[in-house]
């Protein structure tokens, strides 16, 4: 059996995350019992959620236990099998964590799922066609509830979430308008994924330029919005909410290091009848299958062409993830382990 | 035709409401045209919404015009009919306003409703039995949506809405638990409504404090909230809600005047994957039949025991107005014209 190298949580967070918090160990890959496949991980996803788990306090997630691995889903292949529904070279997704080969119990459900990369790349099974697609789509389609000609707004618009949002609103008849960080990433927003407008939050200082910017992107007002960074882009985003207007929250990465990311208008949500929910998407799996047809069509026909940063080595893996938090990737961050 | 007395919005408040924005009048009352009704008003109902009229600024219902009668609901009786739905002697509820007759085109759909009260005494069809109790209803009953055995808090809790969320929770086969401020109210609220358990917001200088409160209250944490107030109550509880919580927003009257009252910890909406939703009463009229059924049979089979505060003449409405949103009523604040 193979060695393999895997990096473990060695510590928590004292505010902004680092690289200490990480350490790099190599271990032997135990034999297989019965029922068990070896995945050697091509792919790595990283994720924003990852860096919820990595705290002691309470979230909807257990923390991640120290000394172990870093969880987080992976994409790969078949080394080994004894299980009857896998075989050597089948190319598979699942949640092998932070390391280059996991054992995975095949037949739990859930564990690991046979993927076809014909039409879709590996890679795009863990973003567009994976675990953030299916967060776009469910925010959007299950609480935002998007008719034709609605205007939706979403923030960190170039990401592995936000991207699938923004295809998917324009998708549904609606006017989409992006928020992104950097004039690149704005320009991929409209330009490659086709949004009517993207607004680059870094030239706006405070709350109130970027809601006037809103306000000229939005001229019919917001109707829905997906969240994935708060503090003040949910600020002015608010204060343009049309009557009766959806905000899925789907993430709040402002405030993942302990910052105070105050709502600063909860009055908003009571004269505009807003409705604002939070949702995991793990807690949603009877909407993964339909999400993920319509998701791999769009990427299969090249209606939906995902970004990815990829990172080249496990050994990178901690620097990636630290550069997602600070949104220095542009669109899905993998590190490619092969 | 007799004289009227009137009270009109003479000036916009600059931070907090005064008596100085208000402006008694008399006027004749002018002769009725075929279809309308001349009431003569036994009680105003005096209602936190009225504060947000008296703004200028984007709310969800047009300000009230300068030099116009403040608006309002009232109760009474016709005088004179030229409608024949109507007789001299009808109790009726209806949106009179701050002045002691007013004239109604009777025709028009929501303008005018007979009431009886052989079970239900006449003042309480503008709270409990009124919109007040539909409003609680409405956000009960579709926002926080309880079932038997779930926890549920309401602020406000002696106020005319809070205390008909308290009875409907308990109805429905909840514990119910109230936020009110000061030991009278507490104890009315335990003793003559019912409830569970009533915190007194008084006796707490912080949220935590006012947190830990919650907690003991509520063992099993916090499955639905009515919210009224708004700031630091709203804050603690949110930190005891459970996953899956419901959040009805139905007023921010600390933020009233205009004071900042930001919401602490939005990021808590997502781990707990909560619903936070606005609504206003008068969007929802599909429901208060059924909503009015309930409350009334409640009321007349004494399950429900209104509370009201009573100031006599129309005189005194501007400073009994003031007097309840600083929270110096006890349960529904009246005015009594006759």
């Amino acid at each position: 059996m193979p060695r393999n190298k895997q990096i473990v949580l060695d510590s928590r967070p004292q505010g902004q995350a680092s690289e200490q918090n990480f350490r790099l160990q190599e271990v032997d890959t135990p034999p297989l019992s019965d029922g068990q496949v070896l995945v050697r991980h091509h792919f790595l996803s990283l994720d924003p959620y990852m860096r919820g788990r990595m705290n002691e306090g309470k979230s909807y997630a257990a923390p991640q236990p120290l000394g172990e691995v870093m969880i987080g889903g992976t994409a790969g292949e078949v080394i080994e099998s004894r299980h009857p529904g896998f075989a050597p070279g089948d190319s598979v997704v699942g949640m092998g964590g932070w390391q280059e080969y996991s054992v995975v119990d095949a037949g739990q459900p859930g564990m690991l799922r046979k993927v076809d990369t014909r039409q879709v790349p590996l890679s795009h099974y863990l973003g567009a066609v994976g675990m953030p697609g299916v967060t776009a789509w469910y925010g959007l389609q299950r609480i935002i509830a998007p008719q034709a000609g609605q205007t939706i707004v979403v923030s960190a618009a170039s990401g592995a979430v936000g991207s699938a949002v923004g295809v998917l609103a324009k998708e549904r008849g609606c006017r989409a308008v992006g928020i992104a960080g950097g004039a690149d990433k704005c320009r991929y927003v409209t330009e490659e994924l086709g949004l009517d407008a993207c607004i680059d939050h870094r030239e706006h200082a405070d709350t109130a330029s970027l809601s006037r910017a809103l306000k000229l992107a939005c001229p019919s007002g917001i109707d829905g919005h997906f969240e994935n960074v708060g503090g003040r882009v949910l600020d002015a985003v608010m204060l343009r909410m049309n009557a009766f207007g959806r905000i899925a929250l789907c993430g709040m990465i402002a405030g993942y290091d302990g910052q105070p990311i105050p709502l600063t208008y909860p009055q908003l949500i009571l004269t505009q009848r807003m409705r604002i929910e939070g949702f995991i998407v793990s807690e949603h799996m009877d909407d993964w299958p339909q999400a993920l047809r319509e998701l791999a069509g769009l990427v299969g026909s090249g209606r939906f062409r995902p970004r990815e940063t990829v990172s080249m080595g496990l050994e990178t893996a901690p620097t990636a993830f630290l550069g997602l938090l600070q949104g220095r990737n542009f669109g899905k961050q993998l590190v490619k382990l092969t």
